[in-house]
């Protein structure tokens, strides 16, 4: 046995979060992909099954109220507030990302100041918050500006109005620095929006703490709400009596059934509503977040951070050098709950495939070995660390399927 | 036995469409709203499961290619597509209606020349077709005129970009001139959007035979895909070349893996997707769509006509004069698949219950008494009749609980 798989079998050892992983559905395939699609938590399949033969099957309309589908969005909205630092009222759950991002921008702008007609988006941000950043920006008369994150203080002037930012990099697993760049927008007076997609359910985020004016993120990764799961919407407080939604549906009306041609936005964040909510994946969600029941996202954290260090120092220890180049930062405050390994050009010779990208040949061959990562265009392998159900065996093993695999 | 009740037996037994009840959950219970959340099909609970246990716990991550998750709002889309009299490569499944009818709007006017911005929008319409509206006319600097549909024709001009109508009226069931008012629309020059909600899986769209441009709708209610499953948005082949949607998400990208800063639209049909898809609701949908075949809308749409006949003919049998006003047009071509009754203010002190309306205090007795259908404010009963799983005895009953109740 090697050192580091000894050092492993101790790691699992003394995990507190060690038995969490009974919660989930899982098989002898090293899963490092729950930051793309978290895997099954076991209560959700039987809670599905009632939502559909007993919810909707038996009660059909009156679950509307008898099971509390209408109040969904908020009620499971405030079950994800904890885990990002927001005291309840201030999310609510429905559409998907884009969306929110959509209703984040415009709102934002509208909440900005006269003569304020700048957004600034993430430069190396996921490519759909981009396309919603130019589409909010081109319906709001604002002109849009790509930035490195590390640029934002400096870009930011008297005519920025909202600045997106995504709070880890979805390819570099880079974390950036909320508080820091958060407390920078607001003292150019811009609405700081934040993408929470790659770090809620993985570490602190702290919304309230920190001040954030705005944040969206999917539920489908680190919160394991199945496959497309509904957004959430964060909307602070203080701002939610001027939250302006370009997607004002009958749900965000102050009174629903009252049947108004005239529109009233409802109070608080139920003005983020939009249409009627998806109520088998919102509520297959909801029994998802049951996981979460007696963890903190500070323990969370530790794992992770503790998941990350020992497979960089697998990878150190296995893999021969030059085949891989790891582009996520070492430090911890960089840090997201991935490890993003660029493929070196030289591996071409290897895994010819055609024009498919090298890493791309390389991930297929990890997965068919049973280590199930992902590739994200041009050349790097992705591998996520969810720490509720991944073990220091796990990545153990990956490290060492990868090592043989580039050998 | 009433003269009523002996015929009813004679129609079902006739009805070539009773098979169709066995294929979904149902009970003693008279389900006629389903119109606003359709009943369950039998086969959907068993998909749902393998959707939730295998596709997702099992393969996880590879089900985006392996079980067909990517591909699923196009391929439902064309599912639906032979209901609404579309071509297939026109659809595509995904998000709320409201947020579609944004969708359309918005590319509606893009569409339309230069000069034109005026929006009309159906004055009676379902309260969020006039939010949506009005939202998406303050961002493309529209303005927003509501006409009754009867009127559009007169209303129309050279600064009509686009249309929005309902096919079927929510409150009162009245079905409008699909073909004459699309004609109108296109022949002033104009974009025609039509939301069909309360019609389609009830009788005949035929939009690509009248030359609609742009159609939304929900898939709750006729089509039965479950509380809160995705809508749909058609968009006309020869227009989808300049559908410029204002939601361009990472899904509506030519080449969403290939993770480009700029955007690049999809071809066709495919535009009209935003971010990733609601799965667990989407395959709910896809299976519930399967009670459709070897039925016919034709056949559908008789079957209803002659269920709200017969109910109107059974009210006015048994139903005590001037208790109930039909806001329903009794002629065919008007009518939907519903049946709007206005309660008389005369009911007032038998139905006391505070300030709540009346018609609300009798559909909570009805409902009570297992015969459901629903309220819509101020004073409209609202009864819809699915032809697949209704029959001519449910309606006989409904109308005599109706009528025990109103004496």
């Amino acid at each position: 046995m090697s050192e580091q798989a000894e050092r492993a079998q101790k790691l699992d050892a003394v995990d507190e979060l060690a038995g969490k992983r009974a919660e989930f559905v899982v098989d002898d395939v090293v899963y490092l992909d729950g930051n793309s699609l978290g895997a099954l938590p076991a209560v959700v399949p039987a809670r599905v099954e009632d939502v559909v033969r007993r919810q909707w099957g038996e009660l059909r309309i009156r679950s509307w109220e008898e099971s509390g589908w209408w109040t969904a969005p908020e009620r499971i909205g405030d079950r994800i507030a904890p885990l990002v630092g927001a005291a309840p009222g201030q999310i609510v759950v429905g559409d998907s990302t884009s969306i929110n991002v959509f209703k984040a921008l415009v709102g934002a702008v509208r909440m900005a100041g006269e003569g304020r007609d700048e957004l600034l988006v993430d430069a190396t941000t996921f490519p759909t918050d981009g396309y919603i950043a130019e589409s909010a920006a081109r319906m709001t008369g604002c002109t849009l500006r790509p930035v490195a994150p590390a640029d934002v203080p400096g870009a930011l002037g008297d005519r920025t109005a909202a600045v997106l930012l995504n709070h880890v990099d979805y390819r570099t697993g880079r974390l950036h620095d909320l508080p820091g760049l958060t407390a920078a927008v607001r003292a150019a007076g811009a609405v700081a929006v934040w993408d929470l997609c790659h770090s809620a359910g993985a570490l602190p985020v702290g919304l309230d703490e920190h001040g954030v004016d705005l944040a969206v993120g999917c539920t489908y990764k680190y919160l394991n709400g199945g496959p497309g799961s509904p957004a959430y919407l964060y909307v602070r407080r203080e701002l939610q009596d001027r939250f302006d939604s370009p997607l004002p549906g009958w749900n965000s009306h102050a009174e629903p059934f009252g049947m108004r041609s005239d529109f009233e936005a409802a109070p608080g964040a139920l003005r983020g509503r939009v249409g009627t909510p998806d109520i088998l994946s919102m509520l297959a969600l909801e029994a998802a977040l049951e996981v979460w029941d007696g963890v903190t996202v500070e323990a969370v954290r530790a794992k992770s951070l503790a998941l990350t260090d020992f497979f960089l120092e697998c990878v150190a220890a296995y893999v021969p050098e030059g085949r891989v180049e790891c582009v996520t930062p070492v430090a911890h405050g960089e840090r997201g709950s991935q490890i993003a390994l660029r493929c070196s050009p030289e591996l071409s010779t290897s895994f010819e495939q055609g024009s498919a990208p090298i890493a791309d040949a390389v991930m297929k061959r990890l997965i068919e070995r049973g280590v199930v990562g992902d590739f994200r265009a041009p050349d790097v392998l992705r591998f996520g660390f969810t720490p509720l159900y991944v073990g220091f065996a796990d990545v153990e093993r990956a490290a060492r399927v990868l090592a043989e695999t580039l050998a």
